[in-house]
C-alpha cells in the first residue's frame, strides 16, 4: 500500500499515519519529496482499512498494490487450474460445452434438450430448477422435482448436471442431485450463499454480477475459496452498460483478464448475455476465440413454448452449425473439446 | 400489451400469435395497417410471456403497457403511504433522520453515535450488527451481540432500532431485536431473502441494488408485498457508474419517479452514495429538496477508527448543520421532521 | 506522480526509469521495501506519458497525483469566481436562472418565452438557434435568423443572450449576437471548437459530456481557458447510465465535487437531464440545495407544438412554483437570485 | 408509429391527437380496447415528434416501428456493402487488418511501423498527424507536415493511408494526401465535422462514440451518407462501462448486431478498446471469430517512447501471431484475408 500526502500536510500528519500503521504490524517507509511526502507500507495490510486512512488528516490518496484475493490469485498459484464435474475438465486444455434448456419444465423437454445437447457436442447438462426471477409472479422453477427430472436425464444421457441454487436453505439439497452448483448473477454479492456452496463440496460455477467489476467477481470467488473450495469456475455472462440492444453487454476482454489474474477457469455464457439466438453463435466463436475455457448455451426443443429466455434458446436447426464451431475453434487455440474421463 | 408485427408477417404469422394469446385466456384486436399489423391484447396478460411472443415469426416488438408490480404501484393505490417505526412516521408528510453507526463495534461507540444522532434530531437508529463486505477479511460485524448492543442503545436513549438483515436464516434472530429490517444494495434481487423479510412481520427498508433499474426495485418490493408485508421503505442509495469521482452516483431523479410509480415512501442514503464526508451534508440537502421522506446517515464518534466506512461519517462538528438543515428544508417542502407519536 | 514496480522488477528495471523521467527533467527518489520499489517523481511531469511509463519493464502501476488541469484548478486559485453574462452575475454568491425555449422557432414564440423566463425570474434568456440533432432528419435549428430574432427579443426583454454554437466555422457569427456561446453535451471533446470558443472574446457555458467524468470535464474547460478565456460556467446535465425512466441520470454529486477541484461557476440543467416535465421542478430545488450557481431551464408557450423537446419545457402554470423557488431557496444556502448590476 | 392512451384518456384527447397527425400528412388507425385504445400511424412520420406526441393530453407510450435512418438501413439494401479504400476491400468477402502507429512521429518510425504493419498482413496504414487527446498538454500530432510522412510511406510501401481528421476545416487538406478518413470516438457526434467528412470525396472509418448506443452510431453514419457519401465503415472501439480493468469494454456484440441492421462493414479496433497490448491479439481474434469485416491496430517499433498510447502497441515480437491469427481465422468465417487488387 502506499499513502501519498498532499502538497498541506504536516510532520505531525505524516506522524500520526506512521503510529496507525505501526500499530496494526505494518512497517511504514516515508519519502518525502519537495512538494509532497509519500509513504510506502510493506507487511500484511489486510488489517488496515484503506478508506479510513484516506479520511485521514493530509492524505491525498491511498494505493493498493497487491491484490486483496489470495486463494484464487495467479500470484501464489501460476499455473492455471482444471476444475472436474462429474468427469468433464474445464481448464485450460480443452473448451467444454454445456448446454441444455434454461428451466426444467417436463421430463420430456429436458430429455429433448439434453439429446440435443450432446448432438452439438455437449459433455455437460445444464438446466435451472430454482430460477431467479426479477418478477414475483414469473415462473420460478420446479424446484426439486426439477432435480428429480435433471437426475432421471443423467441416468438416461450420461451427462453430468449444472445447476443453480438460489437459497443457501437449499444448498444440500441441490448438492445431492448435481454435479456442479451454479450461483446466478443476481446472487454474486449473496455472501451467505456464497459461503454456503463453499462447503458444499461440489464444483462450483460463478457468474459474474451484471454490475460487478473483474475484482468483485474475483472476491466473490475468494469467499467460496476461503471455505475450502478450489473447484470454482468463473463465468462471464455480460454486463449491464447503457447499450439496450442486447441484453447485457458481453465483455469477453473480462476472460484474459480475469485468466491473468486468477488460476480459476474463465467460460463464457452467449444466450444470457446477448438474450438473442441470432447472438448466441457469434458470441460464442468469440469466446473460444477469446480464450474461454467453456462456453454454457440454452437450448430448447420447443422455445415458443419455454417458460423462461425462450427467445434466446438455440433450436434444432442451429445444432450443426455450433457441432462445427466445437470441433473447429477449439484447435485454432490449441485446444480440444473436453469429453469425460472414460 | 401491444404486438407490431414486422412487414414481412404472413396472415398466418397473425393467426398463430392470436391462437397463442386467447389460449392463455386473454383477447386479442388486430389492427392492419397499410405496411405492418399490430395486435392489442387485453385482459390478464401476466401469464404471457413477452419474450416469447417476440421470438414467434413475423414479430417486430412487443410492448408492455401497463405496470408489472401490482401491490406497491400507485394506479391501485393513489394515495402515498406513511410506514411507521417504532411509532416513528415515514411517509409524505415528514422528512425522517436516522443516523447511527455504519458498523456497531462497542457499546460505548454505539452509545456515543446515537447520541450524536439524537442531537441532529434522528428519531431512528441505525447501525449494523450483520455487514456485507466486498472481501472476506473484511469486518463482517458482531452479529448477534452486535444487535444486543442496538437494544440496550434503543434502551438507553428510546431510539428504534434499523439494522441490515444479511441471511434469510438470520431474519428471525434479527427481527426479534429490530424495529426495521433493512435489506442491503448487494442483495436488492436476493429473492430468498426478499420473500424472508416478507414474512417477518417487520417493516422493511429495501435500498435500490446499485445496478436496478427502477423498475427492478419496484419489483423486490413487490416480492416482500406479496408475502403481505406492505410496511415497505423504499431507499435509494447511489447506482454505478463510471464516474469515479464518487462512490456511487446518487440518483435524485429516481426519487419523485418512485413516488409517482408507487405508493410507498421513498428515503436517501448520502453517506454510501457519496461515499466522502463532504459531500453528506449537501446530498442531504439535495434529498430533502426533490421530495424525500427521510434520510439515512452515517455518524461515528471517531470515523478514524472506524471499522467500516469510517471518511464518509458525519462527526461531532458536523451535527450543528445538519440539525439546521433538518429544522429548515423539510418546511420548504411543506413537510415537517418525523418526530415519535407519543 | 508515482511508479510502483511488481515484484518481479530488477534492478537495471527500476535504473531504465530512472534514465528515461531524469531525461524528462524530472527528479525521481526511489524507496526499495522488501516486497517492491517504489519511485517518486518531483517535478514537471507534463511531458511524461504515464500510459508509456506504465508498458515499460517490471512497472506495476503509475499514478498520477497532481491534477492535470492548471488553468481551472482549485489549487493555485482558492476563490471561486464569478463570471458575469451581460452584467448579470454567475458565480458563488447568487443562483442565476436562465429559461427560455429549447429552439428559437419564430420572433413569436421566443418572445413569449422570454417574457415566461422573466417572470419566473429569470435574468439571461437561452434559446437554441443552432441545434445538434441525433437524427440528420430531424429540425437543426433556424440559424442565423434564429440568432436575429434572440437580438431583437433581448432588445425587447432586456435579457442577455445564452444560446448554442456547433460549429467551429460559426463561432463568430454566433459570438457577435450572443452574450454567452455555450458548448453542448455531444461537443464536450470537440476539441477545435472548445478552442475557437476559447479565442471568441465570450463567456462560455460548457456542458459536461455526457459521458464524461468530472476530470474529462475539467480538462474541457482548461482547453478553453488556455486559449486565455477564464470566464467559463460548468454545466451539469445528467450522464448516461443504465436507468431508462430518464433521458439522462442527473449527478448532483457533481456539483460540489466540481466546485471543490475548481473555481469556475457550476450550474445544472434540470430540463434535459431529467427529459420530463414533472421532474424540472424537484430537481430545480435539489440543483439549488446541492449549492449550484443557476440552473438553465426550458420554458415554451405551446410544448405540444415545439419542434424540439417539448415534453420537458416548463408551462404557464408551473412559473408561478419556479419563481417561489427562486425566491425562497437560494436565501437557505446564504446566496441570492441574480439580478443584473445596474 | 403507434401511440398507446393511458386508461384516462377522452375521446377528445384521441381527436386531437388524430387531428396532429392528419395534418402532418399521416394516416392514423384507431383501435378502442375495453382499457385503453391504440392508435397506428401509416405514412411518412419523420415529420412527426414523437416526444411531442408524449406530450399530449392520455398519452402514455408512443413507440416508434420503423428504423430512423434510411441510407444506412439494410431494410432498404439487404446486399451488404463493400468498401474498396485505395484498392483494398472492406466488406463481408474479406477480413482487413489495417495497422500502424497510434501517432506519426517521425519519417524513420512511420516507415518501421509500416514495414512491421506489411509483416503482420497489414494491406492498409493507420497513422494519425492530427490527435484528439483529452488534455490541451499532451502531444496533438505533427499536423500538416505528419500527412505528408504518411504520403512518403505509402509511396515507399504501397500502402494506402488511413487518418484521422478532428477539425471540418481540415477535411479537404486530410482528403487530399489520405485514403480513407477517420472520424474518432469524441467527434462521433459532432454532426459538422461528419457533414464535412461526408462531402469530401473519400471513404470514412467512423467510430462509435464510447457512449453511443448503435443506433446513434448508425444515425452518425447516416449523417455523412446524407451527404452523398456511402462509402462509411464502422468501428467499433469499445464503449464506457463502470469496469477499470480495461480502458473501454469492447462490445463484440455490436459487430453483428450493427451488421443485420446495417449495410455498411464493420470493423473492430482491439487496440483502444483494451488499451493494454497482451489483449490485443485475445481480441483480434475474437473480433475475427464474431464476424468483423477487419481490425485495425497499433504497432510501434519503440512504443517505450510513443508519444501516443504506447502501452496497447504491438511490438515485434507479436508481429508473427498476428501474422498467422489473419492466416488462420478468415478461413474459419468462410472470408480471406484482404489483398490489393491489382
Amino acid at each position: 500500500m502506499v499513502i501519498v500526502m498532499g502538497p498541506e500536510a504536516t510532520g505531525d500528519n505524516v506522524a500520526s499515519i506512521v503510529t496507525v500503521v505501526r500499530t496494526a504490524g505494518v512497517e511504514a517507509f516515508v519519502s518525502k519529496g519537495v512538494k509532497r511526502t509519500i509513504i510506502g507500507l510493506v507487511g500484511d495490510v489486510t488489517q488496515l482499512d484503506s478508506a479510513n486512512l484516506r479520511g485521514m488528516p493530509g492524505v491525498r490518496e491511498v494505493m493498493r498494490v497487491s491484490t486483496p484475493y489470495k486463494l484464487v490469485s495467479r500470484e501464489n498459484h501460476p499455473e492455471r487450474s482444471t476444475v472436474h464435474v462429474g468427469g468433464v475438465p474445464i481448464g485450460p486444455e480443452t473448451v467444454t460445452l454445456i448446454a441444455g434448456p434454461c428451466a426444467v419444465e417436463t421430463p420430456e423437454q429436458t430429455l429433448l434438450a439434453a439429446r440435443m445437447a450432446q448432438a452439438a457436442g455437449a459433455t455437460l447438462l445444464r438446466g435451472g430448477a430454482f430460477k431467479p426471477r426479477t418478477s414475483p409472479y414469473a415462473f420460478q422453477g420446479l424446484g426439486e422435482r426439477g432435480l428429480r427430472i435433471l437426475a432421471e436425464v443423467r441416468e438416461e444421457t450420461g451427462l453430468p448436471i449444472v445447476t443453480e441454487v438460489v437459497d443457501a436453505n437449499d444448498v444440500d439439497l441441490v448438492a445431492s442431485h448435481a454435479d456442479m452448483l451454479q450461483v446466478g448473477t443476481r446472487n454474486a454479492q449473496n455472501f451467505a450463499l456464497l459461503q454456503a456452496v463453499g462447503a458444499a463440496g461440489r464444483p462450483v460455477m460463478l457468474k459474474r454480477g451484471m454490475n460487478a467489476t473483474i475484482e468483485e467477481w474475483l472476491m466473490a470467488a475468494e469467499y467460496i475459496a476461503q471455505r475450502g473450495n478450489l473447484d470454482v469456475v468463473l463465468c462471464e455472462r455480460g454486463i449491464r452498460t447503457f447499450e439496450t440492444a442486447t441484453r447485457n453487454t458481453l465483455d469477453v476482454s473480462a476472460v484474459p483478464v480475469a485468466q491473468r489474474l486468477s488460476h480459476l477457469p474463465v467460460i463464457v455464457d452467449p444466450s444470457h448475455s446477448g438474450g438473442r439466438r441470432d447472438l448466441v453463435l457469434p458470441l460464442t466463436r468469440a469466446a473460444i476465440a477469446v480464450g474461454a475455457d467453456g462456453v454454457i448455451i440454452d437450448v430448447h426443443p420447443h422455445p415458443e413454448q419455454a417458460l423462461c429466455d425462450g427467445p434466446q434458446a438455440l433450436v434444432d436447426t442451429d445444432l450443426g452449425e455450433l457441432a462445427q464451431v466445437m470441433r473447429d475453434f477449439p484447435a485454432m487455440l490449441g485446444k480440444s473439446a473436453a469429453l469425460a474421463l472414460s
